[in-house]
């Protein structure tokens, strides 16, 4: 069975990706570079899908950094740093949200799902840990599912669209680590912080930094990429 | 009222934005780079918004040239010459049909919109004459409005993400054009060939131009762009 799965090289799509690859599917990683700041997710990215042996490994560049109006791609608009939001029962939507940037994601994967006559959509959203971002929701993700059904050519043939699958939506932090680890996934080689050393290493401080380092600490693991640093290179024509 | 006006330089996309500007729109034009062969598009928009004195005009890339299988962004498949497909009771998708391309446009005029807070995404797709195009039928658009609500700040926020208006899709060719006309719209300022030369000259005999000509026949009109040639410029950068 085909898959796509959206890679970003940070933990939750690495454990997807992991996941995707034990549950017996053929991966077709796509990974998308939309503008963010943290170009050293594209190399772990590359680590990853290597070290999993993807059937194949596609880029593909979608220009959302110009519309601005998130830290995560906006030099004018500094990563908050410190304690995480709090995960539920919180309308607010933190600056680190980028707009539409998941519905983006899953219609480039449609389209080369179509390609593919993949079966599946594969992403590692979570609705835990980021309960304030409405695109990582299972209720999204159902209606992205009812509109590819409607959106392709063997959709409307009755064939089957790409289904969705998010198997990480429902899990806390700690239990996709734990997830992860008995896997096989060597986190040194992911990226999760929102502000980054050129090289990858990770600042420690920032909201996507404290959540994962809570996790592993729940997990009741240590988080090789804080211990050893990352297990990747970046290239130059990576870095910002 | 702020929209999103998805603006190919087609005459169908350039019909959409007259109709918005006409109905007292602050209109926000929005032209995809995806890997399209027939890059004259690209100044077809440029003329056009300059025309009707958009509030701002922006490009935005996605590659979806790279996942092949259109003879729109392949070099390897020919763009069919002839007679237009059946435009009703056919369940054939032409071979000109980009995978998801309408769902990663309204994706990307979303995630715009969003950062604008707009009210509305106007795009020009016509369901009479492309009916084998999945993504171009009403269900298809009342799905993604949905989807909307579901993916947005403002959505889940219950302020009314953007709703999805497609002026046009209930329309023929013939009925576009006069529109048009009436208007204002000078169509020597659009393209619509699949195969045009490199500065904008339509070949006359594609299914794009067919459908084009059947309309203006119809319609009982000239089409300038036949007449006078193309009313803009393709710059070096823009051609294939």
């Amino acid at each position: 069975m085909k898959a796509v799965v959206l890679l970003s090289g940070g933990l939750d799509s690495t454990t997807c990706l992991a996941k995707a690859v034990h549950d017996g599917r053929e991966c077709f990683a796509l990974t998308i570079r939309y503008g963010q700041r943290h170009a050293c997710e594209l190399a772990a990215a590359r680590a990853v899908a290597a070290q999993f042996g993807v059937a194949e490994h596609r880029f593909a560049m979608v220009d959302l950094g110009q519309f601005g109006a998130s830290a995560l791609t906006s030099p004018d608009i500094e990563v908050p740093k410190g304690e995480p939001v709090p995960s539920s029962g919180s309308n607010e939507i933190p600056i680190t949200y980028v707009p539409a940037r998941n519905t983006v994601f899953l219609s480039i994967a449609l389209a080369w799902a179509e390609v593919l006559e993949a079966d599946e959509i594969w992403l590692g959203v979570n609705a835990v840990d980021y309960s304030g971002y409405p695109d990582c929701r299972p209720e999204f993700l159902r209606a992205f599912e009812g509109l590819a059904a409607l959106a392709t050519k063997v959709g409307v043939a009755g064939r089957g669209a790409p289904r969705i699958v998010a198997p990480l939506v429902e899990s806390t932090k700690a239990r996709i680590v734990g997830l992860g680890v008995s896997l096989g996934v060597d986190y040194a080689m992911t990226s999760t912080c929102y502000d980054p050393s050129e090289s990858g290493v990770p600042c420690r401080s920032c909201e996507a930094c404290l959540l994962r380092e809570r996790g592993f600490a729940e997990a009741g693991l240590l988080d090789p990429l804080v211990e050893f640093g990352p297990r990747y290179t970046v290239h130059e024509q990576e870095s910002r």
